[in-house]
């Protein structure tokens, strides 16, 4: 039992750097219509690094959007036109200074498919060598290495809270 | 190595149904000041109900940030004031026609910490009774029933896609 929705009016309210906000007019499928405040965000990339001895670099910075320090893998923000391998190859070398010779999606997940359009990739990378860091230079950030059977406890029992690490750990179990 | 930032100016830039969007200035730790837009929103409950046989309720419905139909556990926006778990017991009868005797915290997770402070509170519901539907008016759904089996390999595999659904299932492994 599909249901179709005809989007009949976009208004932009905010352009901005990391998102942009309409208001939209949606038909629904009872023939009334609706308004619907979206956030567009042009995705993202997630990064599970597992080394030869079974770790996995976690970076542990301020979020904003959560006001608080939080732990998690290395991700970032896809650049217009940047393919999602590339885009998380360069977060893994800028924010942890790995390179991978085994780059293997693990899919993607929408953080929150009611709002936002945001789609995040996930990969699993292997093969690990040392690169430079070079973090964005509004970027503040530590790393620090946890097994991966350590994480996926951490994601279980609510320690990890962020939803792309849980989501990247459940899809990396063997 | 934790960063402080100190947060000196929020510009109320759009205060919506569902969201508000603020851009702020913050102090960095070197002393620098840069901004960051956030989307404040009040938060939302996720609920996995298993049955005695073993089955999950799946809500299949069109979701207007990701522009396509999804299968979610059922969920919905905390309302003012309210509480998690009784957020969690309504949208829970409301989409899926279900009470629970047994209602258990599986911690929470941040969607998108970056740039949202939306918190998904995550419950295990069991002990269920059948009670009346009650959809608020302009949604639009249908309800699937799937083995939690099944359901782990659907959120494994990059089927389901949401990613508080494959959080919940991931924690709600026993």
């Amino acid at each position: 039992m599909p249901f179709s929705f005809q989007r009949m009016k976009s208004n932009e309210i905010y352009k901005g750097r990391v998102f942009t906000i309409t208001v939209d007019t949606v038909e629904l499928p009872d023939g009334r219509s609706a308004e619907r405040e979206i956030v567009h965000h042009n995705g993202g990339v997630c990064v599970l690094a597992l080394t030869e001895d079974g770790n996995v670099p976690l970076v542990r910075q301020f979020r904003h959007g959560a006001d608080k320090e939080m732990l998690e893998l290395p991700a970032g923000k896809l650049e217009l036109g940047e393919s999602p391998e590339a885009c998380g190859r360069r977060e893994l070398a800028e924010e942890c200074g790995l390179n991978a010779d085994s780059f293997v999606s693990l899919g993607r997940i929408y953080p929150t498919p009611a709002y936002c359009g945001e789609i995040i990739h996930i990969f699993l990378a292997k093969g690990l060598t040392e690169t430079e860091k070079n973090p964005d230079e509004d970027e503040f950030l530590s790393v620090e290495y946890v097994s991966l059977n350590k994480l996926r406890g951490m994601c279980r029992s609510g320690e990890i809270e962020d939803a792309k690490t849980v989501a990247a750990v459940f899809r990396a179990e063997v």
